[in-house]
């Protein structure tokens, strides 16, 4: 395997896209075009968790994928000369790594129509960005490729923010200011303010941007969620209903924000380990192999 | 093991419940109370699947749980000389079927404040009713028993119809006129009527009924279901968790209609079976045993 | 489902077979034969154990099997009146087993030749002796039927007693007289004397009679097993592989005798939980498909 | 995460240890020193396996091991200078990475306690002789540092070769010239001659060196397998067994030999997959945890 680490803005060291590249073998499967996941961890747009990173890249290489994990601008990473919200240009991050991807294709053995985009908490929303907004013109208009290379092949979303209209009204009707404090803050890096307006909310939610073209989608979340309140998940699923959008959601009541693997892989304490939710990856499996996004020849 | 059959009414030989009782053993586990379900299938009230009896009754009596299996009134089973509603006699059945239970508790080693009310399709419907709407003045005035007694420890429904609002907007939207017949033909047992209004969709609604003090409640549905939108349980997930109700949802997007276990066990067709919905037992065991409503020592 | 008790015995009230029996329905899989389990619990040739019946059986119907559980004559259930050995009187009371099942085939629906023989402990010992033994001149000569009447499909062991030199090997080098005394008891039911001779065991073990015609055996144990040494179990598969008999073995580590399901449903003492021994079951069912001996249609 | 090839010859290119070594993080588990896999694919002594490689090693990373894989040794790898057999220099090999290990163990936070050394096959051969015979004083003799440092925590074999007598007696009594001459090439590499002597064989077999120091171990075979014939494991069992040894054997019926995960990641040809088998990865990790020798806080 290669572990590869390529910078993905200038004097910016800390925005990258590591790739996990499989070996080619002589011995068997040779030549093997294999499908990838572009890795996207949360943290809120202040930084980049460790937890929803190199555990799930290996979980999922260990499953036959090639990994590229993104770690994108944040408040944390930014550099300081660029005057774009930090959620736009965490959005060109993405959309970066999508060109290096086909671009090293060849070189890695990628199937580009396979690449499956997968975010968790903040970096969901941003996932869910890129798969609806990052497919509209107003989007496209700023980048040099055609539309193709943009496009995953499907969409995966750990505890994502996905609506933000309806989120922040769970958190105003909360009787928690830490809760309304760290969402205060986390605004300031996606919408450059602590007080959005309802239409800069819908602005920046992926739910807006849903079309009987957006991609897949494979959802899950934890009912019991006290920092991104899952009924924002609920009204991304109606919408992606309402358009016909072949989708998978999977709401386990217990388990606090953050869960990533669910188990001791990445637990930084004991309540990140819960059985229920430690399903998702194989469900997820399963349902990859359903649309044929998968090594398995099934 | 005991298997007994009740006769539910008088002069309906086809409304029985079905007690499937653990032997009570010397050795080991003496004198142990168990918690149990009561089964409840579909069938559009027309009548009572056994897809849905017997193969979930016999692998949850596996797992140690005591099950009764309920075949309650439908077109099918009625007898003519009732004039209620069908959907109303089927909700007195469950009520019978409850008392019953409480009634032979010691004698059947019951553990009453862990009986668990499972319910498919039609027969989600008729669960999710009693479990609100049974759970209202206006309902326990007409038995004779106080409101402990028709209170489940918690909800399991498959594939619910749980808000005939959403559920109809969707039917009516489509373009089968099948499924809209089939809906039509259905009402007659519900609403005495091929064409309810929205007072009467939303007062057989058990989304109607949802407060704080609704029940644990576990839901699984598939998103390709072409009989029973899923969408309907959507707008129920959104009531409880408006309600702090606890629950769980698995979405599997792949599945036709009526899976019942999703493997062999149940197969009428080979649609009914589908590897990603198999889940859906092991996660309610789970589920289960993190409310404590289980025979594990966890 | 039906459940019925026979006696096997006259005046032998406790020497019983009880069928399980799966409804026949007419919504699904109407007519199918199933295959069926006979079942043959444990307990020394003292007495029967219940925590290697019901809950087995239970799980088993879960899976598509009927059930003939067999509660087989002991110290504890002799007629007093039979001069037989009694291991001697269980092994007719198997082979009456397997007459009643034949006889009753078309009334349960039972698939003649899918029928599994699964023992445990002293079960096992009988199962693995009606495998072997029961299926030479010397045994089917005392009873009315042809050979086929007597065959199972495949033979499931759990812990069991099937090689009585190699296991008395170990017990008489070991340091225990608990143990040395628990083994001379029960060799008075299965050799008629505390001290059997090297002939004795030789003859009374079902690894004597092992040929290439022995069934496909499933057999699993745990070496920790401080009752029955699981070294007659390496023996016996030995002999199965010089023969060609295909088999498969699962040796757990840890584990006390007598585990059962090693879950909480056949949990009499907390040593009767082991999760690395709970795999045995779907293990098994996994094996049984590949032979082709389950409803699964793989 | 760091992968880090490192030659362990001079002037022998292919002779490799490759580390995949999981980052340290900040955010979580800071500093924690993880158990490790000393990974050994099989080959013959022809070749090293890529099936029994990086794919296995991808797998075990994702369970939070570190991984060394071992690239040895081999008729196609040697150095033609150096003159000692070619199994030996694989020996050397292999002490090479536990000193390499060793001495890297605070800079990659390697727990040096909890060294699993895994092998499959002929490199299942050589991890078994690492174990045993690499414990004794003869071997000792020639390397440099103290025993600790070359003793894992516990040995792990896939369909290995252990006990040369046993297996050349199936081999030798089989119909088959093939597997013969497959087995006279490969004992070139092993012994300096394509016909072995009893005493030769006995010195190059694991099974001759097993005492009651021996590490705990898990095995795993396939009855079928046409290379290795399985009975070279049940002697080895017994042995083990003889020894008062922890250790676990899976013996699955059906399966050819070189089943690697068993699994589509591991898959050269469609035999390579099979259900059956591919529990012996999921029954490892349990038994490693009820070891300890796992991140797992159980």
């Amino acid at each position: 395997m290669q572990v590869i680490t390529e910078y993905l803005r200038e004097h910016t060291p800390k925005v990258t896209l590591t790739s996990y590249i499989i070996d080619d073998k002589e011995e068997f499967q040779t030549g093997m075009k294999r499908p990838a996941v572009v890795l996207v961890p949360g943290g809120g747009y202040f930084g980049v968790s460790d937890r929803e990173g190199e555990p799930i890249a290996l979980r999922l290489l260990g499953l036959g994928y090639h990994v590229f994990q993104l770690r994108y601008t944040t408040r944390d990473t930014k550099n300081e000369t660029d005057q774009d919200m930090i959620s736009d240009q965490a959005l060109e991050d993405l959309a970066t790594s999508f060109e290096y991807i086909h671009a090293h294709s060849d070189q890695f053995l990628v199937d580009t129509k396979k690449i499956i985009l997968m975010g968790f908490s903040a970096g969901g929303h941003l996932s869910a960005m890129f798969a609806t907004y990052g497919q509209t013109e107003a989007f496209l208009a700023r980048r040099d490729h055609s539309k193709a290379v943009y496009q995953p092949a499907c969409l995966v979303l750990g505890y994502p923010v996905v609506d933000y209209l309806e989120m922040m009204r769970v958190v105003d009707a909360s009787a928690s200011s830490d809760l309304q404090n760290f969402w205060q803050a986390s605004h300031q890096y996606v919408f450059g303010t602590e007080h959005p307006t309802d239409d800069q909310l819908r602005e920046k939610s992926p739910i807006t941007y849903i079309t009987a073209e957006t991609v897949p989608t494979f959802l899950w979340h934890t009912v019991e969620d006290g920092l991104v309140p899952h009924e924002n998940v609920l009204t991304f699923a109606r919408v992606l209903a309402a358009n016909c959008v072949p989708y998978e959601l999977h709401l386990y009541q217990t388990g606090v924000h953050g869960l990533a693997l669910s188990d001791e892989t990445t637990m930084g304490e004991a309540s990140h380990v819960n059985m229920a939710a430690q399903t998702w990856l194989p469900q997820l499996h399963t349902w990859l192999k359903q649309h044929g996004i998968s090594i398995a020849h099934v």
